[in-house]
């Protein structure tokens, strides 16, 4: 089984040893972490290395059968845009997924210091803040399509039970979606 | 024709007038706009109406022949995760990919206010803040996986050619979206 292992580790400063760990995790559980295995020739020209990598991880995800997405908020308040990009393609192509925030917070929790003033639900029903926009209110990690996507293929979003952050080198949550994964396949071909 | 229309207005605080508006266009272009026509029956449970929302979104977008993203950035620099999310699950399905952007700038010049410092192509080569962080350098509106899915499937990304950031309300650049999408068609049964 190979899993194709999305979230924004590559943008890290440390980010090549904690993708070795992920990857050497990975296969401790079993599986095998899918990567792109063809010519190294990417063009040197900011456009079209863009396009080059892009294509590559459309290859390496097809190739894939099921994803796990680190959807850790990422600079500001929501998952790295990246990640979400291909937690949405692959629930397209109907693979199992999981994901993980090492952060405990609901979507709405964590919002809350973005806004000026206190979020609420107001007099027409809806979760809003100050100046009226409307803020997701479903005691979920990151937007509905993400959650919601996962959960309708038997996936897990794997987050602290509660406490502080956890370190964007702490791969316990990253285990527990691996865990999962184990007992979906398994389970699969009891 | 169906397309369907991906972005956060629905989160804006005049969200439900800007989303008739966008239709509208939409169908003086002589596309539908594709929305759920299903039941109503929203659950009155936090998670399970995130569900059922996601759920729903999933069959519009199966049925729609195209999609028109809104990746404007979001409560922060980048695109709403649930909007990259569909169209990461429209490119899997292969339908063209059209997204617009009311900020002119590439990535890389959006988000330099996020660090502390410069950022700069450093020593290993690679574009980079000061405490190391990579950051994505290819010239794109945001992550390459959402220009780059939009590029090979013959879309665009309009974005204004400089000046301001446009108001959110301004559907100029929507208008490029699906006059582009227009064209594609037109020239596809020519």
């Amino acid at each position: 089984m190979k899993v194709y292992l999305a979230g924004p580790e590559v943008f890290f400063a440390d980010g090549e040893a904690l993708i070795q760990r992920k990857r050497a995790l990975t296969i401790e559980y079993g599986f095998q972490p899918n990567i792109w295995m063809g010519d190294a020739e990417i063009p040197n020209e900011k456009f079209g290395s863009g396009l080059y990598i892009s294509a590559a991880n459309e290859v390496v995800m097809r190739d894939s059968d099921f994803v796990i997405a680190n959807i850790t908020p990422f600079r500001g308040f929501a998952a790295d845009v990246g990640t979400a990009f291909e937690l949405g393609f692959m629930c397209a192509l109907d693979r199992p997924a999981f994901a993980y925030s090492n952060d405990p917070r609901h979507y709405e929790e964590r919002i809350t210091g973005y806004f000026d003033g206190a979020l609420a639900i107001r007099d027409d029903g809806v979760f809003r803040a100050d100046d009226g926009q409307m803020v997701e209110y479903h005691d979920m990690a990151d937007n509905l399509m993400l959650d919601g996507g996962i959960a309708a293929r038997g996936g897990i979003v794997a987050r602290p039970k509660s406490g502080p952050v956890l370190p964007q080198d702490d791969l316990s949550m990253f285990e527990e979606c691996l865990a999962a994964a184990r007992r979906f396949f398994d389970g699969r071909s009891a």
